[in-house]
């Protein structure tokens, strides 16, 4: 399940990658880069950093082919997959926290303990769109603005207290993946921020 | 032959990434900084993925010394080189062509399937400008005009094809640069490009 | 005495992440992140080129704590930081300089040659403030204006020599953060640069 999950958030934030692309006019070689590195930016750094290389995706196959599937699918689709905004938004809130979890455990059960496992699963869900916006050249929106990548640490924090209340952890995913939509939702609804320094 | 045209190579992107660090009006750190990201961004990214550390220029000298040599030509000749634009053209995608095998060889050899290994070979061959392009805080022009990575795609492909039917290598290098050369000239002169979404 | 100062490093290039934050208006998830890129970036990228994986700080949490706690101070005693300008030179100097002979040591100690040590050293020191600017959008200022990097290559070399000559390693070190503030110190005072290539 946590594996179908992960090729979805994939798919998601390669269609958010190729979308992003789009405004900054990027041809298909560009899109696709965006798209590449979205969805697996942040898995990425994740791994390099931890030391588990390789890299998942140039051992499994199933990664790039559903980011090839989502810029075609983009490139051919765009009009429609504007009108689907709120999906999108729901689709890629779930990739985040799916991101998160998978990060999360996946250091967790290299041996690293639960802080450095949060720290990767929000790195993870946030640091593949800090790396297209920062190849793009713009400074990443999440550094201003949004409460993603807090929507991240509150869920990677209680998905980690509920392991040691219950150990179902279909169920733990399902509530920290509502609980970050959640956020989020409340978050954009009445403009939440974090402070800025001045 | 194949290390000599490394370092070729890793000596003709050198010098590209100090020119443009003369556009940029960086100074001799900030150019030996882009020489060397172009030179060596691109194969450090895919060993550092590969897990294929510490990367070769850290126990191999002569890299080092070829752009060291590089940047302080440049310096000295700019005049001159500016007027060599066609032969650095030339050598330049003989680099990529190089770079492109080089890389798809050395994946191959760690045991990666042949798509991985054309995937490493194009991100040898045009990572490293990427990254200088978003150091010196450019949109990478790779991302909107140029088919420079197709060619890399179309030569990686090809050279592999040729694997199958001919062991020959050197020969199969020297026809497959000479198709990466073919392509970058065709659609240099008939201005072709990728599609944009739009 | 080494680690200590490692982490004073850390702590004073945090808070000047931070302060560079400010400027660009980032929230507190942003100036957390260019806290941590710039404290933590050079060393991180230097253990994974050399394949020295995990990277320290996921072992050892007080490199975090010392960051969390430097974005905490910055964000309530700003003003009071900004009128402190001297002295924070003055520690970031003492920053550069332990960071580039770590990264010296760390490298040597790992096996690789004195040249490499130096160039390991340098971009410790340096290359957490290139990733923060590339991140935050900016042409690192260290391409273009500073000696910095010129007085960590003299410093490494400076601390190299002083081993073949005495083995006071904790002399040595004093010596030669003496010698790179002396450097910037000059450097800032008779606008000492690099040249550009023209």
């Amino acid at each position: 399940m946590i594996y179908t999950l992960d090729l979805i958030g994939v798919f998601v934030f390669a269609i958010s990658g190729t979308l992003s692309a789009a405004d900054k006019k990027l041809d298909l070689f560009g899109a696709t880069f965006a798209a590449f590195i979205t969805a697996l930016g942040g898995g990425t750094l994740r791994d390099v950093v931890l030391g588990s290389t390789p890299v998942i995706w140039v051992t499994d196959m199933n990664y790039l082919i559903v980011i090839v599937l989502a810029v075609i699918l983009t490139f051919i689709f765009k009009e429609y997959i504007m009108t689907l905004k709120k999906t999108l938004f729901l689709f890629d809130t779930i990739g985040i926290g799916v991101f998160t979890i998978i990060g999360m455990e996946k250091s967790i059960l290299l041996g690293f303990n639960p802080v450095i496992g949060v720290l990767m699963g929000v790195a993870s869900a946030v640091m593949g769109g800090v790396l297209r916006d920062t190849f793009v050249n713009d400074i990443p929106l999440i550094f201003r603005k949004e409460v993603y990548a807090t929507a991240c640490i509150i869920g990677g924090v209680a998905y980690l207290l509920l392991g040691y209340i219950s150990h179902f952890t279909e169920l733990n995913l399902l509530l920290t993946i509502l609980l970050i939509i959640a956020i989020r939702l409340i978050a954009v609804r009445y403009k939440l921020r974090l402070p800025v320094i001045v």
